[in-house]
């Protein structure tokens, strides 16, 4: 007998699925009816959520996107130091535990299609955002300053992507490289 | 009456030209017919040099790529700070002045053509291969260290990128951020 889900969760059991799919494989070589399949849905449920294949992946990196910046919420109640070694300890754990669905995100904004490159985009401002508002506690933030932290971010994107292709470095090294990175970049030492 | 170029010169020529349509229209916006009559030749002549248009992109980028490399080619005569700073110097200058040539290269690759890619990510190794040289007489180099010079790259051709864009802070300041945020990514002090 099948599970009854409600609409939400039978949207986001494809979303998922779908995830999965597209990660380790070029957009091209995906067919969506494999979801249907896997999921166990009729092909016209998954059209009657997904009309297209292109809105079914922009859908699954606007929700990828949604969860990792929900998991890497900063603390506020703890240090700056702590606030962005937890939220790169969260942001690691989910590339590890989810390397399909980090590779998917940057794997569209890097096929140039404009609308996954926006949605992509308005991800990295939102954690941009938080970073400068962050470090605006600390010292001025500048010109040069938003310039570093965007800079930052391709930074911990590209070793993040390089790492789980070949994890020759542990997990904490790596979050310890964004970290001195990061402070080096904006100019500021971090209080003790 | 028209300049004799030699074979090569009319090669360079034309390489020239291309680069500077290229950079600023999509590739699917620029033909090639354009480059033969900005340069005075036939379209005949054009095509004997390249004769398709993704065969002139792909030289046009190798052409853009050699070039910078030469011309940010490390004099190991001073120390590695001033190693780095020079080449930094050269490679921002090349960036400001020739912002066509520059763009051409990573829209390239941000593209995902794959030939482009692979021409600018030889380019990217080539330079890599530099900086490691260098630090290796300063320090260990191991897996970490690695990671942080291919994650500092894609720093520093993003923050270079967005300053072509958006001019916000100076060539200078640029320069700075990118030294200190080397030194620090790989855990690095540098001597004075």
């Amino acid at each position: 007998m099948r599970t009854r889900l409600s609409t939400e969760q039978r949207r986001e059991q494809l979303l998922t699925i779908g995830a999965g799919l597209f990660a380790n494989r070029p957009y091209d070589e995906v067919w969506i009816e494999e979801v249907a399949e896997i999921a166990e849905v009729s092909r016209g449920l998954l059209y009657h959520y997904f009309p297209t294949k292109r809105d079914f992946f922009a859908e699954i990196v606007r929700a990828e996107r949604d969860r990792l910046l929900r998991l890497s919420a900063p603390d506020k109640s703890v240090s700056h130091v702590d606030q962005l070694t937890i939220g790169l300890d969260v942001y690691l754990d989910y590339a590890q535990h989810h390397p399909d669905g980090y590779r998917v995100i940057h794997r569209a904004a890097a096929a140039g299609d404009a609308e996954i490159r926006e949605i992509r985009d308005a991800g990295q401002a939102a954690n941009r955002e938080r970073i400068l508002a962050g470090l605006a506690d600390l010292a001025t933030v500048d010109a040069t300053t938003k310039l570093a932290v965007r800079g930052w971010f391709t930074f911990v994107t590209a070793i993040t992507l390089d790492w789980l292709d070949n994890p020759a470095v542990t997990r904490e090294d790596l979050r310890d490289l964004c970290v001195r990175t990061l402070f080096a970049a904006v100019g500021i030492t971090p209080p003790d």
